[in-house]
């Protein structure tokens, strides 16, 4: 297999201290000198497969097709859980099978293949039970940036893991209830709830005002950051579209102490 | 345009958990994968634009020239705070209108065009009003390495924004006064007294000695830092040629309780 | 010289605030734009020599031959302390030589050697007394990229300086005594002892079975991480081949207050 240029992004849980992801990148570019590496982040909690599934889903469609998505959140290595390759209209992605991908699949790809890596002449010469990201998923996804079919990695399987996300829920046709997903360095709290549900709502009663509340605290809807000057705690649209809570040039979750599970709800409140 | 290489740094307040530095990679690859982008630093403290400022200005030099610097700490995000490509004799700086180019307008460059980029076609098709990064920045890069001229993305404007930095005082031929402006991670407290200026006061009378004090403390100069193997506080001639206290093998701004903004002055001795 | 592609790893304790690393590697790509540069890490403690040492030493076998590491904790800086290249039959090492390339002179390489960088036109024009990985190490890697041969830098040397690396004991045939030399970012805590020294004690008596002990604390040898699920002390032997102290899902350094220099014992136990 020829080299040829080819993007390979990392999610892990590996953090900036140890020498861990470095080598990934050795691996890789032994196998093909012309591939192109992206860190997304190397600063997942360490364990938390939810976080890496919900970091994964935010930021892999900013990426060219064919990219391959390597994302290694893995407690359970060198257990039976398997090794995967998701294949997506536009993207592939790899990693264990544990739900790191829930969001993958949840997505509006039309096409959708999970295969089973089984093919070991793909692997480092000698595998160990503890870093796979070395051993397994580095080797294939430089293999894959060759041209490697990933028919060729092993079979397909359809009873891969999906881990539960939080939902929201709609009491009525007015109220939705939601939950914090996410703070991130700034302290600002995303939520689950969407541009789209809150707009579903509004449109009932143009002239109403939505009533967002949080830990007893109500909050207003902003623009931006800087449509506001205090300290108090606002709410906008997030990059990616959802609901957010913050304070302006502050920390929103030390401040209010508002952390990932606390719940959230939007209520259009009548014209006073 | 044709993909071309080029050369985009990127220096921002995001840290290292989130996935907002990759998000932008993804995005500038995506418009032209034979970029290479390197990091500066994503560790600014939050909201600090004087840090930025401080930072950009003491590395951008060292890259080649038509590097392009984009540089966000950008609290004005979505407000009518204009996105800006400064060009000079050497490299191009995109990034708010916030001072964060402070340092740059007050450099040694012969020519200097600000430009008010307002071309949304280089755009992501749909922009939000919390991450011009993802939105703008990283797209407008993007173009430039691609041999988009600067006229292309708006008109020039001159009443761009400068922060004021503080400056060294010499209240006589002999005293300097001036202050710590950056505290790295080793705990040096680099101040913005440059080392030609303590030339100058030094050559009024070479035979004395230069008494640096800060904080009721008398530090001696040195040339590096073991010189010294003591846990004291000395200072030296920091890389970037500032006046810089440290000691040695230890933190200074921890053991001395030195931070940002503290005074430090420079007296001519005469020989005892 | 002709610009060639060409593999740089950094490898430094400079941390993820500031902007040293990113100055590095515009005076890299300034020379030779078609270098691709990995980061191994910026994590190590300040001044850590042996960390470094034992950072490189794990990771450098993973990258392509002729890879260029360069390796820089370099509390001495300035002073007479000299700047090494040392060439093995597969890599290059760029730092200072402090003895942070003790475990790469200690490998099975079958040729070794080390030249004192004195060719000072190789250096930035300029050069300070308090950052030599951006005035003489970096350039002096991006020359090495662009073919230029190691006997140009400077004379070979045989004094180079070499720090002593806690070695494991045997106290009999079925005893090891070893110690914790490493705590990653999950706290596991990776020892001095080698899977080898495990299967050379084990081989007396098959039957057997390995006592770990740590601290007063008894662990079982696991295969991998999840094959426990309680949050008590275990061992595996690590991605590098040592014997690994581990919590499942847990932190052992910070569960069972381990760090660096403890010492841990196996012996072979009779069946019981």
């Amino acid at each position: 297999m020829a080299n040829q240029p080819g993007l390979i992004t990392l999610t892990t849980d590996f953090g900036y201290k140890d020498p861990f992801v470095g080598i990934m990148k050795g691996v890789i570019l032994k196998l093909n000198p012309m591939a192109t590496i992206v860190d997304i982040t190397h600063g997942i909690s360490p364990h938390n497969i939810k976080e890496a599934a919900f970091t994964i889903g935010m930021s892999h469609s900013f990426f060219s097709a064919k990219t391959i998505h390597v994302v290694i959140v893995d407690p359970g290595v060198g257990s039976n859980r398997r090794p995967i390759i998701v294949r997506t209209d536009h993207h592939y992605f790899i990693g264990p099978d544990n739900g790191v991908f829930s969001l993958i699949y949840g997505s509006k790809s039309e096409t959708l293949g999970v295969t089973h890596i089984t093919a070991e002449h793909y692997f480092l010469s000698q595998i160990g039970q503890t870093f796979h990201g070395r051993d397994i998923f580095a080797p294939v996804a430089a293999w894959l940036t060759k041209g490697v079919e990933t028919a060729k990695f092993g079979d397909m399987i359809t009873d891969y893991v999906t881990l539960p996300f939080p939902s929201v829920s709609m009491p009525n046709k007015t109220t939705i209830e939601g939950e914090v997903i996410y703070v991130d360095r700034f302290g600002n709290a995303i939520t689950n709830i969407k541009a789209e549900e809150l707009n579903a709502i509004y449109s009932i009663n143009p002239e109403a005002k939505l009533k967002i509340v949080t830990k007893g605290k109500q909050t207003e809807l902003k623009n931006y950051y800087s449509e506001v000057t205090d300290k108090g705690l606002y709410s906008l649209i997030s990059s990616a579209g959802n609901l957010e809570l913050f304070v302006y040039r502050g920390n929103a979750s030390a401040l209010f102490e508002i952390k990932v599970g606390d719940i959230v709800g939007v209520m259009l409140a009548p014209p006073s």
